[in-house]
């Protein structure tokens, strides 16, 4: 499927996202978002925005680092990540950059949006919805969520769908229940789907080649099953009339 | 749909089944066991036989009191559960029961058989998994996790599904915990779904009539998606090859 670079701006950096869009669409279509991994853009978030246009949406695969940087080394990823992990407000901006891209699009129902990501690209939605954006649905794949308190999650919008490993060494039991709690207290619809046996990265094929089982694993089933998810909850709430 | 009343023995009781065929199947096609809540078996385990009926497997909707006995009063209904639910023989032997009679079945695939139910009927799911018993696949909606231990899950042999009401008050995150804990230790592969805003009952349209709503509430949208999910499950572990 070929796609447009769309350059925007965001948190100060130069962000090259790519625009993916459904064949044949007569009208605006809905809009999804789609951020990738910490190691930044690249062909997993490629593949997987390809594969929403597919299901009918205009998505944009969106930029992390600037430049559409992508790097391998862990250490080098972790040094880059660091000072936006840790500060929801450079989180945020870097993930409003995106939807301020997205929503201008010609093409694009404004009002439709939501908002996908892996890894700390689930963290950006997520961030994106507390700070208020107006978005559709929010589904966090294998996504931090240690920084969602109950004041920001009051902020959330649309509906939210998580699907984590059950045995993420990243996202613990503590999390997930301190997730429930803010997102409860915050008067959120939320569905969480948690895979048994299943760790991080489960969505991303290449995820062995990182040589850490124990920590990131591809896994068939838990990648289709919340791909699924994921299509359904656009479903029904962009489809939706209205 | 037309259904057939299966007589069946089990746990010392006469038990009354109704059994629902698929339209125009070929061949053997696989069994499917639809546990009803503790208030036995009536219009919501016999509407939901009927739709796994419809997805294209003989669906056998399992009596628990015997005689097909069904009770609206809570107090009566506590009165004839708690003697089978403390004793986790006693809820196997209600759930084998049933297991043999639709496994006995013309036109049952019987290496291919999957347990489902609601509330008490969800454990009762679980326990038969528990016995050892062949099942491919067990979903549980609504229903109790105390009972499940490691060495129980130990035995399970196919794939589990548990879809909850994440503000269920019989259902815990204490529950959740050793209950994941326990399935873990036991090596089974399972998902849990978790519905946000979604307490008990909520498959049952029927659930507010009982005029408690922050104890028993129906719930459309966790009603749709468990539904959805145990249908991708038995496509997963019922209609593979072999």
């Amino acid at each position: 499927m070929p796609s447009e670079t769309v350059n925007y701006e965001a948190d100060g950096l130069a962000m090259k996202g790519q625009l993916f869009r459904p064949a044949g669409a007569a009208g605006p279509r809905p809009g999804v978002l789609v951020f990738p991994e910490a190691f930044g853009l690249g062909e997993h978030a490629l593949s997987k925005a390809e594969r929403v246009a597919g299901l009918g949406y205009v998505a944009l695969a969106c930029d992390l680092h600037g430049n559409a940087l992508q790097v391998t080394d862990m250490e080098k990823m972790m040094g880059l990540l660091g000072p936006v992990a840790s500060s929801p407000a450079k989180t945020r901006a870097r993930a409003k950059g995106a939807f301020d891209a997205l929503t201008a699009q010609p093409g694009v129902d404004a009002a439709k949006i939501a908002a996908i990501g892996y890894c700390f690209g689930g963290t950006m939605s997520l961030e994106l919805g507390c700070s208020g954006a107006g978005l559709a649905g929010i589904a966090g794949f294998h996504s931090g969520l240690a920084s969602v308190t109950a004041a920001d999650a009051g902020n959330i919008k649309g509906r939210v769908l998580l699907c984590l490993g059950a045995d993420d060494p990243g996202i613990t039991p503590e999390h997930r229940a301190a997730f429930e709690a803010a997102l409860k207290a915050g008067g959120v619809s939320w569905d969480l789907h948690l895979y048994g046996k299943v760790v991080h990265s489960f969505t991303n094929p290449k995820a062995d080649a990182l040589g850490r089982p124990d920590f990131a694993r591809y896994d068939p089933h838990a990648d289709a099953e919340s791909f699924e998810a994921m299509r359904r909850l656009f479903e029904e709430v962009l489809d939706k009339a209205g």
